[in-house]
């Protein structure tokens, strides 16, 4: 299949339901900061509507590259499919889990990504830990404060991350008649840690 | 050569002298935006240290993908040299000139980015206008409120595009100590066009 | 009447159906870079539900101190009206008009607020810049790239003033159980202005 | 003595030396959220230059109205001395001490804000919630995750408090030549506090 993009689908071009979405640019950001390459082994937690694992698999597709998908919600499971269906990819494989169950059996990765973590992201940032490999990325999207919060407590107190933050706030102007009008979107905090042992 | 990053070099990795860059975020929306694949000919005009030109190259290369990049101080020029050497990107033609000079013989184009415009922008986007292939896409980053109106102006009086606009602002935390702070960037606004006829 | 507030009535407090209103923090900058004093002469041109009246006129009041709101709208006359009179503010007089309409027969100005413009953002200035006095402000919202770039440009071609433009987002970070989650409002263009002739 | 302002004294009027200050903007609107009125007793912890005080003092003057600044840093305290004196202000009470040191013998409270709270933020709050008159209002800016996370955990296991935080961001758009050119100031987090108890 030829796709119109390698990386950034628009919004509007996601089957979603009612599930939240990371919206384009935040995705776009995300998964760059990622740093995922073809043939890489990458992790989706709280893979939601499977944006962030449609967006990897573009990344990942060739010599083997695989993302796994963990998500608890059936409603979730479903979009994810019909997403990777949609935009073509066939390197994804969905897990219904609450992480950090599901991670059985993975093999080593190359990249995580953490879009939605419930309540648990410590043990799964533990359990993530010991499947990244040296040198490989984790990136998590964290909306309220204290989920950053537990992050950055987490990546000061581990040996194993060197980490970036990065808040991104997209102002959409829209055409409404002959005025571009501003129309603010929520900001993200991006963490990006590099596994550094 | 086996790069790092597929997307999104990280600002201290370019040589760049004193002249102004794009940094990385603004630069992977930049590139995501314009949606250029493997095999695209691409052109960069304002190219200052050819950081999205690398961006842009890493994007198309195979294919036979191809970046021009105007640019037309000397300083600048060196500097596109040594990042595509850097990098080993052989997929560059850097072009000395004052855009809307050294366009000519430039073959029909996928992709158009307008990062610096000088005060030409208006004869630039009529002789892009000409290269550009129908479905290809022209992104531009204004950080003046004359440049974009200018850039909103020609848009809608234009039967040939439709675009979207995005303003685009990134805090950096920055670890001090015990504690992680805001350090603000200046927002850029991105307008990103598709031909349409 | 004994107010809670001297500058800055929270959102919910005003009687506002569904006219929009300027939010709480763009109204107390705007308020605040207009420099009112007890006893000045100020103009609210496209009041509204008159949030930015009220916030004049307790600034103004005293010593003869009033506040002349000009609105259009029906609804908004009566919303003004509603509001002056719930805050127990007696300084505020409500021309029915579309401005430049509404001015005859006004005072020397010491200060001028436009929220809304409706298309005549030049009349207006034009009209204004004859009553307000030298060393009085004008102070402009904007919410499109259109009426700043107008905004601008008058405030350029002019030699009657100075500006200055700040550009200001705030996100709101609302209490959902145990997480503080940001809700980003629309960003504002404040144009602050100086007679100095 | 006749001031210009009655809030928002601009930046570059304020006698500051290297010690950082609270942009007019931040101050506008912590001074605003703080409800001061005339009459007020008012506590400014870690006070700086003294804008803030100062700004305090000018919506606190008259009928015996006071503002506290507590200032541990002796270049500070000459800073407020010499803008309390600048602005006419005789109602600034400065003592050099480090919060939450030097609050003996302080009066009943109507307003605290809270700038700079060094490393000691919960002995701070701890000593402000016994000074604090119920209806009171305790304004503090953040500018780490820390500090705001530390503040927000105190006011949630608090049941003396109800509190809103809003996030503020402001860019001064410049006039370089022909061009309005952005000038990203660096965000602050206000937490504006109300006691209930």
């Amino acid at each position: 299949m030829k796709r119109k993009w390698s990386i950034g689908i628009p919004d509007d071009e996601f089957i979603r339901g009612k599930v939240p979405m990371t919206k384009q640019e935040i995705r776009i950001l995300t998964i760059a900061k990622a740093c995922i390459k073809k043939g890489d082994m990458v992790l989706d937690v709280g893979a939601g509507t499977g944006s962030l694992s449609c967006e990897a698999a573009m990344q990942a597709a060739g010599d083997g590259g695989m993302v796994y998908a963990i998500e608890r919600n059936p409603e979730g499971i479903g979009l994810i499919q019909a997403n990777a269906e949609k935009f073509g990819l066939d390197n994804i494989r969905i897990i219904q889990a609450e992480a950090p169950d599901g991670m059985d059996g993975l093999p080593e990765l190359d990249a995580v990504i953490i879009g939605g973590s419930g309540s648990h992201l410590e043990p799964i940032l533990d359990r993530v830990g010991g499947l990244l490999k040296t040198g490989g990325r984790l990136v998590l999207n964290c909306i309220t404060v204290q989920t950053l919060m537990q992050c950055l407590n987490y990546m000061r107190a581990s040996e194993l991350y060197k980490y970036e933050t990065v808040q991104v706030q997209v102002n959409r102007w829209e055409q409404v008649g002959g005025y571009d009008m501003a129309k603010a979107a929520n900001p993200v905090f991006i963490v990006a840690c590099e596994k550094i042992k």
